[in-house]
């Protein structure tokens, strides 16, 4: 028995999420579809964390267990052949401990938010960003990113009817950027909850449109009340861009 | 009666390309159904060019003549929101003189070709640029590319079966960069023949991956004959960024 590690970049638009549901097509289920075709073994894989429909990712973290005796550097190749164009294998390599386990093990993430702040939207980049037609104040939305970091707990920043025993995370870095009519939103944390990135993100936006101001974040963390904080952001802006592990 | 310009950006993926044919959907005919809905007219809009299947348009300039009294520059709203989101008008104005003629105004263009070079595919942008896994030579496309510029007979570089009067054509740069996985391949010229941007880039990548000279490309312009050139790249990493008019 081998288990195996798997960098996975994924397009996100045409499932249902990571993971397997009732309605719709999953990534871990085309994932475990082509492994069984490629092994003859039907194994559970197991991700960093569930990512929403359309959200995206550039390197998420999977590992699971085989029998096989494919060689764990060529799995990467001999599932690409196995899986749809807009899931592919990055890199394939041995678990670096026995007990490596892809989401218990994770140690922070680094999620990246594209917002076209743009007159017209775009056609081309339609399905990898969020429009936002009105111009956004770049330097407030600065402002309010640094109230976000440190470790908080986020309750204002998670959907509501999580059921989760802390909400206190950590939040390394957020850092909001403009190129053009590109604003990035770069966050570096050591866990999400669940919507996290994308409430945080909606908050900026309304900060960058002045309806809220950025130290209204500090008041929206202190009430842990998710009513305070900004919209969900569309799914189609966000990546997973990394895992990091010890 | 008033000429309305557009300026139009599609993402090519989902149709036959620019110009209306028995089979496929294109762009052309979305533009023309959309006009219909909005004003009742039955028109014919013009192009500085066509485009084929699964090339994009960041800027497609368009022309065509109505009846209308909505003003020119209300037509992008009007119009937006009778297309479907894979084809977004940027901008409409009244045309700068009264035989404006998208096509035959055109006094340049600029495109740019997308090439992601690196070991595996990618999933996001595999509708935005062609794969190369190869690693390729940049600094030999460079030298080969500066042997495009210029004004030559391009006929190496048509696509056969082109009936064409001349095939002399003025090439004003044509750029190579990298960054990071991604190679850009920037052409600027007064006009091209078809498939030349495509062919110019199987050329380059010919040359990238040590299978052609950078020097080989004066002989191949020389000869005129389309076999010596290299592959015609695939559409889906060619953008049509800019037309120039006087």
């Amino acid at each position: 028995m081998q288990r195996i590690v798997l960098h996975v970049e994924y397009d996100g638009t045409n499932y249902c999420g990571w993971q397997t549901q009732k309605n719709g097509v999953s990534i871990q289920q085309k994932l475990e579809e082509a492994i069984l075709r490629r092994t003859g073994e039907s194994v559970q894989v197991y991700s960093s964390g569930r990512t929403d429909a359309g959200v995206h990712a550039l390197s998420q973290v999977v590992h699971f267990d085989t029998q096989s005796k494919i060689p764990p550097e060529r799995f990467s190749l001999a599932l690409n052949t196995a899986l749809p164009e807009d899931i592919r294998i990055k890199q394939s390599f041995l678990a670096p401990k026995e007990d490596f386990h892809a989401r218990y093990c994770a140690k922070g993430k680094h999620y990246r938010y594209i917002i076209k702040n743009s007159p017209h939207a775009g056609a081309i980049d339609r399905l990898y960003t969020m429009w936002v037609p009105t111009p956004l104040d770049v330097s407030a939305m600065q402002l309010a990113a640094k109230h976000m970091e440190g470790t908080h707990d986020f309750s204002a920043f998670c959907a509501q009817g999580t059921d989760i025993k802390s909400k206190v995370r950590t939040v390394h870095r957020v850092e909001v950027q403009k190129q053009e009519d590109r604003i990035t939103v770069d966050v570096f944390g050591n866990g999400f909850l669940y919507n996290m990135v994308r409430i945080m993100v909606g908050t900026l936006i309304a900060v960058g449109l002045h309806k809220k101001k950025p130290d209204d974040v500090a008041e929206i963390i202190e009430k842990k009340e998710r009513v305070n904080a900004g919209l969900t952001a569309q799914p189609q802006g966000l990546f997973l861009v990394e895992v990091f592990y010890e």
